[in-house]
């Protein structure tokens, strides 16, 4: 096969050089058509968008083209063509194309049809390469990125704090407990207690629930800290708004008075929120479609509007 | 005291608008002076370097000013002036000064002199104020941020893998286990071992020592991902090159092959270092200065040569 650098399908979608021969990788998303003419619908995760292969069945073959499949992964080189279809630009009309590798149309689990975010649970190997974890995977990096640009952009320091600590910000019961002790048969100390000095650290030792104590210490020091890393809580409440291990922000400033942290705040939403506007419209139209008809509307009127100052007291009267 | 929005000092010393007055806040780093007028070298964290504040004695009077000693944090009206002194353009005469927190010179550590990292190793909270871990720190960020920005801009997406894990990468000796078990005294199966269906998972579980696995599965669904995120080694080694718990960098790409791994890597650190280089120029030379002579020049020399690409074969010759 003609050596071709590889275009990501997000760019190979943009280009407008017709004629030109592109090379693009990626997984079989949808392959349809009749005798004399296939259409693949090929997807690299790099856009939920897929990019159309005509495939002129007479040239390659049947035999050859059969374990294009669903789930199949391909190596396509081909000639940038106008689409004849609609919601697309380009099309690719294949020259060359290599099977990296099958998928069984019997027993690849993820065919073309809605699957139940149960199901995905299952799969969580190939759950990554649905249109929903496709696009919630993109749109999760976007926002982290959005998020130290946001701090990088007005002078905060990331600050790693400790993940394995000592220190017990909630509550011991609600840690999870790190040891290299043997936990069936623990070494014990004269009074029959476990013996947490002959544990890694020397005493006994949890997940961090939050890095604020080392977050203040930075911002007393560096001016403007933010952390953003994993933080645990082992409460035993299986709800949707219980998370075992999640990321957290938590910024941290010496000399900011409530108005500044109420700017801050508000700055920082409209800010991610803004950037996920520009840089994740295709998905969001996909979750506003499938998941939250009003979705979009109410990202855009957050950012639209001014958030409302009040005092407790205004907020009580509100309340009742 | 005149309300005016505080400058940080990294902005302050780049100003120019002589004879402006302006606010700054922070933490004093040394006072020296005479009987007519103190000069207080004042820092915020934002930069390594000090802004010079001027403080007419008689003004203010000798017992006002009495706690304003190295530690003292302390919030400054001033009109920017020309710097009469070396190393500085401008610095601040006080017109208003407030006393956030004094810092007893009998007690507070981080006095003028050297202190050894053994030493700041005992005082971790206070540490982030000097200069070396201010310099380390302020680093950590930057090349954090450049680590994001060069996967970002690239089309790489940052994929946040599982911390509490129950697969077993590299051998669980060397890992940290997770438990919300009762150590002293854990529920036992009708066999005696340790019962961790009662555990918090329902299994028995570890921190994470890379995120590969999970790393593979992204770069499968989204092309090309990259991890960063905490990673943890329990290898009972006390040694200058081990850490129990560190940041790990892993990209995975489809689709790469040798060459485009080699010119990954290459490129990563290049940019790296000469994100160092623009960004982080004060900091290093304080450390090539304090810690290591040629560290300037080795970062230079690697943004400025190209890197050998050898055989497996022509490297072990090299090493005969």
């Amino acid at each position: 096969m003609k050596q071709i650098k590889r275009t990501k399908i997000t760019d190979a979608l943009q280009l407008t050089s017709l004629g030109e021969e592109i090379n693009v990788k990626g997984w079989v998303r949808t392959r349809r058509g009749n005798k004399n003419v296939g259409f693949v619908a090929l997807n690299d995760g790099s856009t939920i968008n897929n990019i159309q292969i005509v495939i002129d069945i007479a040239q390659f073959g049947e035999e050859f083209l059969k374990p294009i499949t669903t789930g199949a992964c391909i190596n396509v080189n081909g000639r940038l063509v106008e689409s004849q279809g609609v919601g697309q630009t380009v099309e690719i009309q294949a020259t060359e194309i290599e099977i990296y590798g099958p998928a069984d149309p019997a027993t690849y689990p993820l065919q073309k049809k809605g699957h139940s975010l149960e199901f995905l649970r299952e799969i969580a190997h190939l759950r990554p390469r649905t249109n929903t974890f496709g696009a919630i995977f993109r749109m999760r990096h976007h926002m982290s990125y959005a998020i130290h640009k946001f701090f990088n952009d007005r002078g905060f320091y990331y600050f790693h704090t400790p993940i394995i600590t000592a220190s017990d910000a909630e509550g011991a019961g609600s840690m999870f407990s790190v040891t290299t002790l043997d936990t069936a048969n623990p070494p014990r100390d004269k009074e029959g207690k476990v013996d947490y000095t002959q544990d890694f650290f020397g005493m006994q030792t949890n997940l961090t629930v939050s890095g604020q104590l080392e977050g203040e210490l930075g911002a007393m020091a560096l001016g403007a800290i933010y952390t953003f890393g994993p933080t645990f809580r082992a409460e035993n409440s299986n709800t949707p708004r219980h998370l075992a291990e999640f990321w957290m922000i938590e910024p941290e400033m010496a000399f900011y008075d409530i108005h500044d942290n109420m700017d801050l705040a508000e700055d920082f939403l409209k800010y991610l929120i803004s950037y996920a506007l520009e840089h994740c419209s295709e998905d969001i139209a996909f979750l506003t479609k499938m998941y939250d008809n009003e979705l979009l509307d109410r990202l855009k009127f957050v950012v639209e509007n001014d958030f409302v100052r009040l005092t407790y007291t205004e907020g009580v009267k509100i309340l009742e």
